[in-house]
């Protein structure tokens, strides 16, 4: 017997017919004699509606408010997909956060889980029950509705998993897996058998899309074994696991890229201590997220350059501040480019191996390609690189790192 | 100060725009200076939906989790009302029925409400907040979410204006009041001032639908004046009050029918006691609700004839029922009809008035419409006719007493 969370993303409960081929995937894990807990994302599309209502009322909202209409969507979803498992002959209900309690802080819209008290779930499930479990919503101390977030479901599965003491959660989706690279552009891109947490954040947060970053944050820290798969075909799909369960090893396991990247460059910079403190404050107190940050020693002692990268949406206003504050960081110039890419190889193995950053410059230098930034991690390097060129750059760096279909990694 | 609940129905929220104009209507209560309550339906359609969704799963399933899915669109307008409400610069804020809580009995689907504890709403009203609450559902004593059939918000309003102490229950919806008949059938019908609870309930089970029945009942239980009026129309509705206020008195307030029925009649029943209970017992059993029963003395004192109505849908089961019943109840033979109208005449004035009916029976006679049954209770004399006299019927009627526009009934 083993102790599985099964959860179903919007694409996978999108319609009726759909949320009946998931309880067939339920029920023929019950069947195979496991104890099952799902977790449900809204209708695909639901969401987005509902989200779209509060912002034509009020561009700026309560959260509390826009937490209770947005988590109406997976109110619907535990619902019919415990009608399906019963009408397919399995035990079933369902529960809504506050049911739970799933516990979270109450920063509404962005909340964090806290406490899942899963005695009254187990109980059930050793007498067969399943569970049908509301994703993305969570219950806050003042008793209101709290959301976790878009792509919140993840979590809620990863936390109620841990919280069940589960073998595994599997996370049933459009697509069959993680791939070394983004399939549509690389046509030799593989499909991952394995994967480390730590190779896995890197990808989420690079642009992978295929699961919340938290959640995989979530899983490494409770050591909640995943599995990424589709729903609609029947196959193993990629498991997410600890580095040591790892025997592959690779040294570059995928290719990770994301165009919503802008660069701003801050030319002569004096360099003194707080300059970065006064240039990326003010940026984070109006929550525009920076991402990469590339500072090189002076050369002259007294002046350098600093450039980072934020989401294109925040390009004019990250550019305007940054004009606005000359004075007062006093810098000669500001540069900026929206239309860069960001290409990050991704490897564990990275640790132990030389060169694979010099691989990578080879390849793009050998396709003509200018690298304008680097920035690397232990298990990552990052480029940002113009736009144009990222087919060109996966496809050239998938194949320098044999990652192509058909070798052997 | 006046207190007041306001309830939107379906269409007065069925889209952004409506919820705005709804959230106007409170917004000018408050400014007014009421202390105001609201209770919403869910989208015109949504439930719709959802309920199909369900019977798409399963014709006939687990009732508990039909209300976790019905009772999710009235989750969202709470939640949007709020903003709307908010963005119209109105202290509010949104309650579902788990969270007032408005406890009710297990009764999925159809579920009645117990008790409702108004102290913290009231504190909240009292200190200028609107609370908006979800109509249509509550919370059973197992903590699961319950809902009260079709058209419950009505009755969540009025219990919660009952529980508030509310002054006033306003009903908004698409129809500007009640009419003295279908508008759509007689154009000289007229809109009612005021009608009594005991007019309104006969109204409503006799099909004029504006209304759930058992939210008048409510009313008149608790004392709660009720006004229907339109969120659309500038303009006071129908105010739905005790007989003592009700300073008109007017015979006949109100002509409704219902096409939705259909007649059996049952031949040579023997004249012994006890045989309608074993003709309707079977029939009450099977959930097929008996309207009206008209048995008249036995000419012979052997046998008699017995006609009853049922709604069209439960016909062709209730005939069979009848047929299959033949040997034990000893009749000669079952007659039905199902294009057949009930008309009813109401007004609350027949108490001390002679010579209603008569009127009736005249008006008929004179457009040479035969009366297949008749049936009187203290406040109204029903007939039934051939369905397709409905709209001549109608229209002789409200002229004979008098309640064509323009005319002083």
């Amino acid at each position: 017997m083993v102790r599985l969370v099964q959860k179903f993303g919007g694409t996978s409960v999108a319609d009726i017919d759909r949320i009946r081929t998931a309880a067939g995937r339920v029920a023929d894990a019950v069947a195979a004699g496991n104890e099952v807990a799902v977790v449900v994302s809204a209708m695909a599309g639901t969401t987005d509606r509902l989200v779209e209502w509060t912002r034509e009322i009020a561009p700026v909202h309560d959260a509390r408010e826009y937490d209770v209409v947005v988590s109406s969507g997976e109110q619907a979803t535990v619902g019919l997909m415990a009608l399906a498992l019963q009408a397919a002959g399995v035990d079933a209900r369902s529960w809504l956060g506050w049911q739970v309690p799933i516990l979270t802080d109450d920063v509404h819209g962005r909340a964090r889980i806290g406490e899942i008290d899963p005695d009254e779930l187990l109980r059930r499930m050793a007498q067969g029950q399943v569970p049908v479990v509301a994703g993305f919503q969570g219950l806050s101390a003042a008793r209101r509705i709290t959301t976790l977030g878009r792509g919140g479901s993840d979590t809620s599965a990863v936390a109620l998993a841990a919280a069940l003491g589960a073998d595994r959660c599997d996370i049933f989706t459009d697509v069959d897996g993680i791939y070394t690279t983004d399939p549509r552009i690389v046509a030799k891109a593989r499909k991952l058998e394995k994967v480390t947490f730590e190779e896995m954040l890197e990808m989420a947060s690079q642009g992978a899309r295929v699961l919340q970053t938290r959640s995989v944050e979530l899983a490494m820290n409770h050591g909640v074994e995943l599995q990424v798969l589709s729903s609609f075909v029947d196959a193993p799909g990629t498991f997410v696991v600890n580095e040591d369960e790892d025997v592959e090893q690779q040294v570059v396991s995928g290719i990770a890229y994301t165009r919503d990247e802008a660069k701003i460059t801050i030319v002569g910079v004096p360099d003194r201590p707080g300059i970065a403190a006064g240039i990326f404050g003010p940026l984070a107190e109006t929550s525009i997220n920076v991402d990469l940050i590339v500072q090189n020693v002076s050369a002259d002692g007294q002046q350098t350059d600093i450039t980072f990268t934020v989401a294109q949406a925040d390009y004019d206003r990250a550019l305007g501040m940054i004009e606005a504050a000359r004075d007062k960081i006093g810098f000669s110039r500001v540069e900026g480019d929206p239309e860069v890419v960001k290409i990050s190889v991704i490897g564990i193995g990275m640790r132990s191996h030389a060169g694979v950053a010099q691989k990578m410059f080879n390849a793009l230098a050998e396709k003509g390609i200018n690298i304008q930034v680097i920035s690397t991690s232990e298990i990552k390097v990052s480029v940002l690189l113009a736009e144009e060129y990222t087919e060109l750059a996966l496809r050239a760096l998938h194949t320098a790192y044999g990652l192509d279909d058909g070798e052997n990694a």
